[in-house]
């Protein structure tokens, strides 16, 4: 016999970086698997080593790790442990990042500048990631930074619904907090039936140098605002916002974000902010010290443990979100 | 002697495909330079074929293409300009495109739709290119899609600087005519010291299927409107916010762009509306057809030949816009 | 468990452009499915968008565009469902062009000429091809230029066995139309088991200018002359070599081609002619303005679904064309 | 029907060149199956011709090629043998060489010099390999050459066992030839649980220019010494080591190695050499003309199929090394 | 100061294989330089071994290679040259090979074959050649194997100069001596405005298997017949087509081919042959063995040298053939 | 005029990142010029931003970074620093790192590792970098991981004279630490023309589970031991060896190495040693809590500066390590 055959197969793992081995366990048990058993290590001089305790070969294997603190370590080693995999004979590699690192330095400001999110992606393709998996890219257009299928996965109708449900019987309004996120407060406004409103912030011309004015576009009055955002870092944009509103007769204020950054002051200042609820998803880890009454976090893995299903069984990832 | 020396030198030449050559013609005036003498010639199924007849060894090449009408056409005489130049050793290939074609397809609105704006980028940069030059790309997350420098030019200080002058006096308003371009808007407010409006397109929740209001977002009465935008296509969005706005009590609307692709209806329709004025600059060829009255056309034919030049001498293009 | 399995499945999926829907249904049937259902839309200014009416992931696709009038138009368009494609995670993409643009440039004739026919295989390769179908390209080299698998398909058989009842009793020449197509006559020559003449062009030495004279080389007094070539185009070397074979004595001339792109004053031209017929493919669309009397078509789409279904099954292509 | 669904299968192949059939008859004796029939030819200037004779289409493809003399021809034969998978669809290709042409040119040593063992691995990935597939590489870091998977395999085991039931009942010592081969002389130490000692070459300092003493650090007086390399190529190095040892009172020295290079004075050198056996695998041919009485020869075609035999069935390859 | 500027300097740098010296020599002697020093390296399994005596930092690199016997190896040896010198930081580097290995393999003549000749092309790219100069490539498509400037020498013009003042005063006929070469006679043709003739060759319809008849399309009776090629290999084709022409009354044969390959019988084959005369260049050297009385031998090195000076001085290859 | 000429020149830039400035500076004053002036910014989640403050259009551009504490951190900001030089059309790139990242990982040990040194490579080569520069790479091969050229430099001169002086007079021995170390220390025994040892570490055949004893192989006796290894990271193995050799009999211990990495408890565990001096160099910035004062450090900014400078100006770096 000249040749020899065999029946496919496709073997489904899911591996984890170290940064929110939680969100990776709960994907794991919306799968019904566990999580591969990697063995990770630091060097002295704090290089990462990684390696798998078990074959890996043919698989079709998903890598997560969220982008959080300390970021730039939490990027090497999911590229360290694509490039294990690539040579250990995994058949395809989906780098899975709900929350993509750099992903705001996506074009350039000015002259000499770096664009850092291409370099994600592309610092992923050379690693050997045939396939990207992200929630909420901070623009839509970083899909097209990856040379290869993207999988952009939406939390709105995870959040919305939250929210929904929160100010049901209220008058309220969507709000962007900055001009450059009015289409996702388009998007809420869309899902929600409400109305828009902007904060506008321009140069005082009455003070010089760079001081800004908040200015509010749109109706407030009297009404719930939904402050809505992609992420919240320091939360100093959404705190200013909201004191904005305030100001502008609102009654009250909720912030809703995908992706809780909270950084530096962020717990702190929104506690004691005038915001009633800040709602986010679980695509970074909440230590507890960056945890506050106010915050309210909703899980992100059962839409990650589906996604990841449709790519595996070759279903569709977008009659995810088809209503 | 094992080696033979020479001085380098190098050598401007600026190449034009067929769309625009009046727009060619002028930047290599300002260079004090010709247009590198081009054979075209179209087969009688509609391939192009190019052959330059003066030698481009070694040469730092600027091929310069508007993508209009017929823009598929026009996409793939650049391509083939780029591929014959490469194969004849031009040393350097900056493909000059005022506006590139797709741009507006920059992401993956829904599943299974191509980015097509990437596609270009990618076909640039297969056929040859070592480099893009553009003028206010439709998102500036473009840039990030080439893999290799971009020089991307702003029309705004010309086309603001004309719109300045025009209104001086008035009081007026920068309006956004849609959610996506609030960033546009945003710039314009900021050098010309206006506030800032917003229509915000909305489904009607009293009209069944997908039928919008256009809302404004912010106070436009008795104020004069400066309608901004990255391009002005077939004239529909922009000719309904500014009904919009003169239904709110604007007392003037002036409509402004940089790329005037005047699509289909569009001279008569913007002719026909309340617009007093419609402000582009000659990045796409406007023909005398769509050409009408109220149509002012700046050009943009010094402000590439400055780049160029930039570029070619080891200059700042960022320079070009530091005050 | 650590992984999850799953038997492999394959889906052959066939997508088809827009130039020549009848082929791709006629291909479709023959494999017993349908062409995929694909929205296609022509934005004002020209740009095409291409969006897939049903999941895409995982497929085994085969895109089918003939490139015909406008042509630049058709290769983007079939780039442009590539990359859909691409970024929809399909599995394997073959583009099937059975008559592939730009051929013709298939090489440089002199200095700063482009290569086109490499540029469409890189171009296609760079929006995710993986592999390319084609019929009779102009040149068996440009095989080669395409860096991953070609499916070279010969209408030969299809088109000889159908001169050969139509010739049957008679003294018949296969005669090349000139220098360049001698390879082609030769093989017909060797099906047909017939003797091989050519048209020799060359300079008249009376008169000045690149004025040709038709000789014909060999013998075609009192005999049927099949013209044999890979394309007809405007069908002036076909006309005028009928005319040398004529002038020589042959006694009846049959012009047959794999692909009728027939461009301009062809169907004129040919039926004007004293040729008797010409035989060519349904490889291109022929609109009813471009058909004439003597114009014969035979398809070719049994064999494109029959390699299209090799290819699908790990079949072999080879074994089609083997006796 | 929009598509066409089958049950996924995968199909292995074996091909082999021509420099050592007997291996790759051995390995797929193993795997129960025959190496596919191939046609090759030489044209009379020396350049190789290879046809397939049977469908290769989809199949999981294995190239077994020993870089054997003449070694740029066999190493050309394998690239072009990888070219023609690759064009006839192969699904996937494993160069399989036991023995690595240019192995030991894998780093500068002074100042313009080539890398060869990279610039073979990027041949190998240029010409359409997927994977390598190698036994004792010269350096570990070779596998970092290759921009994709590498199975690496250990001839260790298999030698060792041989030469520890050889020496049983003996003391004995691993001896490194230089101090390049410690690494590798250390790793026979921790298997067979012995001590090690060093060949050090150094400058002869009563002596000009370049002569070397071999200098023996460790203890080897009494004992029989296992000399220990990758490979024997001419034999000199071992030979003189070999003197060294029994000049310091070794009983007996035993050389090992997995490449039986044997170039030119190789076999009669190591024959009159008072070494007393000489061990190494058939990982290369060994003509008739190199055999000698005191060579023995070990079958790696075992440990080859079993490691195919796992790639093919996505089994685990490091697991045939683990204990 | 922030940065440190210099003067732009390039510098020309001829390198040789070890194939053919002599042709190397007469150009650097045409090029008024040396052929840089280079110390080459057998190592006794036949590894070449490459170390350049002098920094080639920066240069502009040609490097020269004839691939005559053993053909794969001169082959490796230039490959090893390209890798050395781009490790070495040569600025640019041009592979010069008058004659290109497996130009022949240029296509799949049947399923599962290589095409070796775009093989060659990526060979060379991988291993850093920027540039490729040939002189009469075996088809001119070979020029879109290689992803980057093809120099294409054309040694007609030396060739027919040669032979035409040879034949002054004869009555001449071009003679191709197969289907394929038929462009190659038909630019010989037009050059000594000489009618055409074809040595076609069919199957004997009387004869089972593969026998084939040399059929002479055109006349030749009385004329001295010049059979042109692009090389004369084993010299088979040539000896039987002038066979032919002799059979059909021709009053002399001359062969004249760029390529003397000229493999094993060859020159006695021809020597014994009705050739009057076998006209060749030195792109492949002839070893005395090789040589033979009938054989006369022009040299390309004038022609190399100023196709090599014109790349370096950014001048203008193509006009070296404009007349 | 077609074009527009002008003289070539280059320019030198140096670009440092943050982790040795002093290093920068020291090479800078030794080019005698400037660091580039350049804007670094760490967002409040760790992203950082890097913006040059001058042109950099056209420039050679060196990179120096110091692979330290935090070590991937200091590799992202220099990949982030390559990637903003190369949209901004720096013409050449050069990445500098004395201590290059993950070096030790630089094969798989077992299987499912990464290749991480192979890793970094391919993202400085993926982020723009076209040359890499460093000194003393953990092993030679490394050099061949990127696809190309490498200016290896070597401290050992540096090191070895500054040692030579030191034990002037006394009977020395060059010590490895390990088997794989023993290729460095052979150079060093060369150039000092001393003897060799090694440390040899094997099982305790008496102890259960991977305990080693550490066997000296060689005589040491009476002597002055120079232990010889490319980095210290913790000192472990550095203080063991050195009570090693004091086991047996040495008379002083002297350790040398290119990197001072002393991460952990090294500088505590090294001046408690019996170790009299450690000799480094500042290839890693040395923080006052990690000095200690047996420590002595070696500035290798002339050499690096030096390096630089040849590069630049087309000259030898080979030349800078020929006696």
């Amino acid at each position: 016999m000249t040749g020899m055959k065999a029946a496919g197969q496709k073997k489904l793992m899911l591996f984890s970086g170290r940064t929110h081995p939680e969100l990776a366990k709960e994907v794991a048990e919306q799968l019904g698997i566990d999580v591969a058993p990697t063995r990770f290590q630091d060097f002295a001089n704090g290089e990462i080593f990684v390696r798998y305790l078990e074959s890996v070969r043919g698989c079709d294997a998903f890598v997560l790790q969220c982008h959080s603190s300390p970021i730039n370590e939490s990027v090497m080693e999911q590229l360290i442990m694509v490039d294990a995999l690539k040579r250990a004979s995994a058949k395809r590699i989906t780098v899975v990042t709900p929350f993509l690192a750099y992903a705001r330095q996506d074009k350039k400001h000015r002259g000499r500048e770096p664009i850092s999110a291409r370099l994600m992606t592309d610092l992923f393709g050379t690693a050997g990631a045939n396939r990207l998996m992200a929630v909420d890219l901070h623009t839509d257009q970083i899909q097209g930074f990856f040379d290869g299928p993207v999988d952009h996965l939406f939390a709105l109708p995870l959040l919305a619904d939250y929210v929904r449900s929160r100010v049901a019987g209220e008058q309220f309004t969507v709000v962007s907090p900055d001009a450059g996120r009015v289409r996702t407060a388009d998007r809420w406004a869309d899902r929600l039936g409400a109305p828009l409103a902007i904060i506008h912030k321009r140069r005082d011309p009455d003070v010089a140098n760079e001081v800004k004015v908040h200015e509010v576009v749109g109706d407030v009055e009297g009404r719930t605002c939904i402050l809505v955002d992609d992420m919240i870092d320091t939360g100093g944009t959404i705190v200013k916002a909201a004191d904005a509103l305030f100001d502008q007769g609102a009654s009250d204020v909720i912030a809703a974000a995908t992706h809780g950054v909270l950084s530096g002051p962020a717990a702190e200042r929104l506690q004691n902010s005038r915001i009633s609820e800040v709602v986010i998803t679980n695509s970074l880890p909440i230590p507890a010290e960056r945890d506050f009454d106010k915050l309210t976090q909703l899980s992100i893995a059962p839409l990650v443990a589906r996604a990841i299903s449709e790519v595996f069984s070759d279903g569709s990832v977008t009659s995810l979100f088809e209503q």
